[in-house]
């Protein structure tokens, strides 16, 4: 199975089967540098921690019968510094095996160096910043113990033993608590040594246990919204809808490194960036491009190609290769908008459909990969106004 | 501003605007029969406490500035047993408010009958059911109070003055106190009229002021999860894609009277069955059908009306104008596909394409009115296979 199949179970198949999945199955820890985090694998387009440098280690903590997806997942994406290890039975079993990764040898095949913090992230929280992560490191790096926590949503009641409401909290004195947590290590890998079996079963507080076993205190930070636990089928809505939304805030405006098209190449991302983030580059597509290598890798997935050849399908063809080969358009389909500026003196209407009818054929191939051609051919005299004659077709 | 342009802002504009509107400008109070609830105007689609037998009267409590609009919005909709009410600066002192339209002369020119038992529901929950409605309501009438309650999804955690952990609650005995929740008028009224000002500027929970004043605990009912407090710009996010959901959920299939359609309008219904709600009836649509018409005003956004005279349009013209009267565009766009069966021994494409010309046509006009008809025209000879040769076309 592989991440857009999963994507696709996720979205759109039975609901309770995939919250399952996602608290207990998928819990990922991440360790890098000296931390390690809890992560979210499934929402692949959400906060990836191994683009955060000063996270050294990974660590994916995933249900025994899932090792070998994930695995193929990793693999897969190129995902660096990643060790997956099978979970238990509830939350606190699961963290504590990814916990002994960096303790016990007999847990894994080879020791990884003891981190001097850990981080503790959720699979249902796949939005968080790194400005928070970086928060809640430094906290529990100064006072052992650290956690995010959002304001209550509603208030919360104390139900007696009958069903009858037996007293109810003052809102203001109590928050939710949220993830991501950090700890240093000597104290949460303590504190789950000496937990109970109650604990480990039936527990669902990391800060709780630190405070319990390793009278640690965390400090608590003020997170932001982006931190909701996706529970119900309205969250799985939700998080769709904020992944589209940050799907269609980048563009990338590419243009040939040619004189005349300098200024297209500079006048459209200007018009663009009141309402949308825009990278512009002028480059030769068949140079291999280490900035637009970048951009591509940093989840950008829609582009703007603006030529003067009449149809330079070869260089839109490399740019479809580098696309494939980063795999983005497996998540999510690629929009990628061919503008042609023809300014010769003899452009006719004839040669115009020509050059659609071949972008068309060109479009049909790149659908297939979830790459979605769209063309754009402006013929105008040069030095003339370039709207003065224009065709426009979508695919 | 219509409800249209209301909901544009919603899901448009500013949010922490547009939360402060929905939490203390538009609490609603609905009171119908012998109950009374807060209601969510500004969330149409929603749960629509007016169309609930049992329930008597409704009372909207909105802020002073916002009473003419409001009033305006009912009056549109033909909403009935409704009174507005201005509501005060916080949360409690609105819902005060609504209740002494029930008890004190000075507050409403006329004073409505006091009911039995108060609904009180918020702005902020569109979604809630019938059902959980009523259990409420039959829980406040056998014990006096009662609210519905979900589990929690975060751990709860108090913090201290220093902003350290103090401790935290076990998650298994407390729950997150939601709405709708419903009182004996006289509990409630008494409740609030022995409140502190302290309690009507920073309280949060009907409950615990029933149980403060009255010595009345609450009979806690498990809720549903659709009645989550759409409070962040996720949750908008969400109730868009519900409400969307739910609009694609019905479809009505209208078949001409005439024996030649009447298989087609047994078989289109069979075979959508599976996978959507669907209502069929046979009418002749210049007769004003009531069974159409409640079909409408049940919110119903999606037609086909399948039909064997070519141009059909004045029918569908009747129809378009049921659904410009009943409102509903001015919420959502109304689908409407038009089926033409041509079994016409002499049918020709020229013909066809006169056709498709004259819906084209009806159909730029119908979008201003937030229709949006697409045609599909089917040709064959009687008696051979519809689908052997067709055209379509959409708009």
């Amino acid at each position: 199975m592989d991440l857009s199949t999963l994507r696709g179970a996720l979205f759109k198949k039975n609901i309770t089967k995939i919250l399952n999945f996602c608290c207990y199955e998928f819990l990922c820890f991440i360790h890098l540098h000296f931390y390690l985090v809890i992560h979210v694998y499934f929402f692949w387009f959400c906060t990836d921690f191994s683009r955060i440098s000063w996270i050294s280690d990974i660590i994916v903590v995933v249900s025994p019968e899932n090792i070998e997806t994930m695995k193929t997942i990793i693999e897969k994406y190129g995902h660096k510094r990643v060790t997956v290890v099978a979970g238990g039975i509830t939350r606190h079993r699961s963290i504590f095996n990814g916990l002994k990764v960096f303790a016990e040898n007999e847990f894994s095949s080879h020791l990884l160096q003891k981190p001097e913090v850990v981080i503790i992230h959720d699979a249902v929280r796949p939005f968080v910043e790194e400005d928070i992560i970086s928060k809640v490191v430094m906290a529990a790096k100064e006072h052992g113990a650290a956690g995010a926590i959002r304001p209550l949503v509603s208030t919360v009641v104390a139900s007696a033993a009958d069903g009858f409401l037996d007293h109810s909290l003052e809102r203001a004195r109590y928050r939710a608590s949220e993830m991501p947590q950090a700890f240093l290590f000597d104290v949460i890998y303590e504190a789950y040594q000496q937990c109970t079996d109650y604990d480990l079963d039936y527990g669902t507080e990391c800060l709780h246990l630190a405070l319990k076993y390793c009278k640690t205190n965390a400090k608590l930070v003020e997170g932001t919204a982006d931190l909701w636990k996706v529970t119900y089928k309205r969250d799985l809505y939700a998080a769709e809808s904020i992944i589209k939304d940050n799907l269609s805030q980048q563009v990338c405006v590419i243009t040939n490194v040619k004189e005349t098209l300098a200024q297209v190449g500079f006048l459209l991302p200007e018009s663009l960036k009141s309402q949308i983030k825009v990278e512009a580059i002028s480059v030769s597509l068949s140079k291999n491009d280490s900035r637009l290598q970048n951009i591509i890798s940093g989840q950008c997935y829609n582009f703007v190609c603006v030529n003067e050849k009449r149809c330079a399908l070869q260089e839109t063809q490399e740019l479809v290769d580098m696309l494939e080969k980063s795999n983005i358009p497996l998540l999510c389909p690629v929009v990628l908008i061919l503008v042609h500026l023809d300014i010769s003196e003899n452009n006719s209407f004839s040669i115009g459909m020509e050059d659609l009818t071949t972008i068309k054929k060109f479009a049909r191939e790149t659908k297939k990969k979830n790459i979605l051609v769209y063309g754009l051919l402006i013929q105008c005299k040069e030095h003339s106004r370039p709207t003065r004659s224009y065709k426009c077709t979508l695919y």
